[in-house]
């Protein structure tokens, strides 16, 4: 493949593939889930974990537990290790301390998975896909603050629950984290599209070539066996089925 | 709500909140996704990224020039900054490089959301999910061994494919980066079931809960549109329209 091809390569990359950085783009990302990937440095290492969000205008809150104990303590902690040896993890004190602030970033990564590019060559393949990264040091946050931000979440992946369910008591809320963590930098990153091989020496090969798009959706809401069966689904639970998510 | 309470909540958590560690329940969740969530400390800063993978009984197998461009040089380069400013990130002349080996240590997630659990109380409040988190130093592969990691990616993201498209050819091989982790220190994580508030004061609220389910699906094929209109997607394409992905 010549420098021309390749360059030919980047520009329909640059189609298929987009940052974006428009405010815009970050809420239609972080609006399409409910859970998503927080990384924190956890005694020296990286530690991803699942976890629940929701957001305002300026901030994102996760329900941070896992993180919040790594972050306060600066212990190793969810890491899980079959051997049990110091090893990298623990040695040499604690060495994600002597990062200072910079260990106390965190990244969040909320993607939605929209389908497999199917390409003529294996090499064009790929993943169609929106992401949203959002960096910063997260404020653990209480009281009316942690309350106010708790709604927030619990709205983001279950409109509606707030003002029916049962809102967390003192003890309840005392034994909940939420972090609070800024929006202002943030990058957004959208793939989408058919592969790029479209014009290329391999359309001639005559294979198919396109996308298998993935779609996540709601099914019906079932039941705690525990619960009387002259108890339905209020609308705004069992109104969502049938729906996407993103 | 007394100790003893408090002693039940933890017994049902146990119940709904699974623990594993035996190898089949880790095939069991990474073979039910092709897209994880890479954490790496990049320039001091831990950066989660989304990527495809592949696996084998030892190995994890990540699409990883995000990574691999971090890991390689210790240089910040993931990481959006809307502000340009040496801050924690860069600061300290490449903290990162201070942990040694740890720094390369990544950690792999892989989630899979089941549902959301909507309980009585919004403190009961959870999502059922599959999660695999797998710690290890990264090899990246090169020639035979990187062009096999890379077929058992590609087979486990679109099967059939391998065999269908034009392979990779020999620049195209080495303008792909394929690292490998240990499958050796990973744990899963698995939750589901109804909510945990059934048995206790909040089930005579009369409100209803249980569970949400989401489920991800693949959809029809989409065919590129410079494809010709006699070419139709093979089984191993098509086949897979209306099953499920995990």
């Amino acid at each position: 493949m010549s420098d021309l091809s390749a360059t030919e390569r980047t520009r329909h990359r640059r189609l298929r593939e987009k940052g974006r950085t428009d405010r815009a783009a970050l809420y239609e990302v972080l609006r399409a889930g409910f859970v998503c990937h927080l990384g924190v440095i956890d005694g020296g290492v990286p530690m991803v974990v699942p976890t629940v969000y929701g957001f305002d205008a300026d901030h994102l809150y996760v329900h941070g537990s896992v993180a919040s104990r790594s972050l306060a303590t600066g212990e190793p902690s969810g890491r899980p290790s079959a051997t049990g040896t110091a090893g990298p993890v623990t040695g040499s004190g604690g060495a994600g301390r002597d990062l200072g602030t910079a260990a106390d970033t965190v990244c969040v990564t909320v993607t939605h998975v929209d389908g497999l590019v199917l390409a003529r060559s294996v090499f064009e393949h790929g993943v169609n896909y929106r992401s949203a990264m959002v960096y910063g040091v997260p404020r653990k946050l209480e009281g009316e603050e942690k309350l106010a931000a708790l709604r927030i979440l619990t709205e983001h992946a279950a409109p509606g629950q707030w003002d029916y369910a049962r809102r967390p008591n003192r003890k309840e809320l005392a034994a909940t984290t939420i972090l609070a963590i800024s929006l202002a930098e943030a990058s957004v990153k959208v793939s989408s599209g058919p592969p790029d091989d479209g014009d290329g020496p391999d359309a001639e090969l005559g294979l198919w070539a396109g996308v298998l798009p993935l779609v996540t959706t709601w099914l019906a809401p079932v039941a705690d066996p525990l619960l009387p069966e002259d108890v339905t689904p209020p609308d705004h639970i069992g109104g969502r089925t049938g729906t996407r998510l993103s």
